[in-house]
């Protein structure tokens, strides 16, 4: 069967891929490389350099290629960053998103997966549960609650079917750890690696459940076929919540160092999220779980083996106002 | 007070603009004339024609002009054609929005008023009331809850003021009678100008509160400054829903004349739809309510004065499949 990867030169787009590739499917990738590296795409995969929001291409290529199943995974995934960049969350995140979806209702694609975010559950009841009342704090949360109202709506109106997946603090081999707005654990690596302090926000009591690739990646491919994933919503990840400043702790252990914690003034964030994982669970079985401390042990193997990365700074920052200082300073003013 | 009305030259924004003009604001208009018309502008208002999606032209308007507050008004208000024309939602209705926000932030702007929608609520308990959970059921209400919600976020972030306003189905001298995807009482009247039949989708049992711009517009211009209104929601519009059938035929009997109803295949739409107006009435008091006959008769009054208009073509239909029978006759398909 025929499936596009959207993302697929990213860390968990070329995940699924792989995934998708040992399952027997014939894999398209389409990745900007604005995050993503080459080296990610499986070589079994057909790729495609260009941009979800260029309508053209896009529409040439479902017309081309009569996808049967497309697993959306291209995001810019800075949530905390998305404050200050809202054109640029909002176009890549949810324009680019229908580009997709026209493109999938006007060439019969049978079903759309989509990776949201636990972010559209905001500072919410805990566990998060897939049924609680979205409440997104930020703009990133906001597009991805949208993109998920509107599957429900090209459902109804196209009978597209989605699969909606909510995964959490993914971490692990192939993550970009060279963007200083995402993705704390490849942060704090990429800085050990070269000496530097590991930045925290606030106290560091902030709890997250982080989630290893290998727990999250096979159940959104596998939500492509699965009957009782249809037009349903699911939380994926991990689901013992640790404080970032534990994540720290335990991945300087890992790394063997000494790790000097530096602690910045807090950001506005949500302070606790974890989520519950009973539904993912009934519809895909009991699924592997790897612990924090083995999937930071293989993710430094990696990270490791690949060496530190140039910290890339993001150009077209929207709003300077209240954007973090630690942030601000790779920044001049306008 | 310097203010910013987008859309100004549209139907409730021009109405807003003259009452922000009476009670003594400064007004600077834009707006793309895309739906809008240069005659509806207040001549004491100042007018740049052109697109809120225009970054360049945003930053540097309110860079100059200072705004105290902004009335957001600029949209593409045609709920039952954004199934067909997603990414031109949410670039014109979302990224549009978010631009005038970065804007408003960058430049310190007091309060930004929005007009939403009603769509926000979809099917939902009745009469609607603003603390119910929103339910969008398309890309349009979609888009404008994202707005709320961005509105939010960025009042937590930056501090900057908002309020909303849920309008529903209004209607009145100025609206656009040539657009035929939208505004049913004046694709009423200007078909019954030239002597053609009235469309109903369905069986015309479908219930909307229909209401007068001169109860909406007053309220709009005063949340800029109504201390209560600071980051509240409120609908506004009329109490009493009437069947849309009921509809055409009070607009034949102002019309005075025998309009042949056209019933179409049922779209797929919200079924009935009608607000409380209790919050609005506490914070802005008890406000003017122009009656369904004597609206549609002043209404009438200034269609036959300006005459029928051709009905203008949506150029850039996205998604033709399971587009209304009546609207595709407009296109060819591609």
């Amino acid at each position: 069967m025929n499936t596009l990867v959207t993302g697929g030169a990213g860390f968990i787009g070329s995940h699924v891929a792989d995934h998708l590739i040992e399952m027997g499917h014939d894999v398209v990738v389409i990745d900007d490389l604005s995050g993503g590296n080459v080296d990610n795409i499986p070589r079994s995969a057909k790729f495609i350099q260009g941009d979800i929001c260029d309508v053209r291409l896009v529409d040439k290529l479902f017309a081309e290629q009569k996808f049967e199943v497309v697993f959306h995974l291209a995001a810019y995934a800075a949530e905390g960053l998305s404050h200050f960049i809202r054109r640029y969350n909002y176009t890549n995140n949810l324009v680019g998103s229908v580009t997709l979806l026209n493109a999938a209702i006007n060439n019969g694609v049978r079903r759309f997966v989509f990776t949201s975010s636990i972010a559209v559950y905001g500072a919410n009841q805990l566990p998060m549960t897939e049924d609680l009342v979205p409440n997104p704090e930020d703009p990133y949360g906001i597009a991805k609650l949208a993109v998920e109202q509107d599957l429900r709506s090209a459902f109804e109106m196209f009978g597209l079917e989605y699969v909606i997946f909510r995964p959490h603090n993914v971490y692990g081999e192939r993550q970009n750890i060279g963007d200083s707005y995402r993705n704390v654990v490849g942060i704090f690596m990429n800085r050990l690696l070269q000496g530097l302090s590991l930045p925290i926000f606030g106290d560091g009591s902030q709890t997250r459940a982080f989630s290893y690739i290998g727990d999250v990646a096979p159940i959104i491919a596998r939500g492509g076929y699965e009957p009782g994933a249809r037009n349903e919503v699911f939380n994926v990840g991990a689901d013992q919540p640790v404080s970032v400043r534990e994540l720290a702790e335990e991945v300087c252990r890992v790394f063997g160092c000494e790790g000097r914690l530096e602690y910045l003034p807090a950001r506005h964030e949500v302070l606790h999220a974890f989520s519950s994982h009973d539904k993912v669970r009934k519809v895909f079985g009991d699924t592997a779980s790897v612990p924090l401390r083995e999937g930071i042990t293989r993710m430094a193997a990696w990270v490791r083996q690949v060496g530190a990365r140039q910290s890339s700074r993001f150009e077209a920052i929207e709003v300077l106002r209240n954007l973090p200082p630690s942030w601000a300073a790779y920044h001049n003013p306008r």
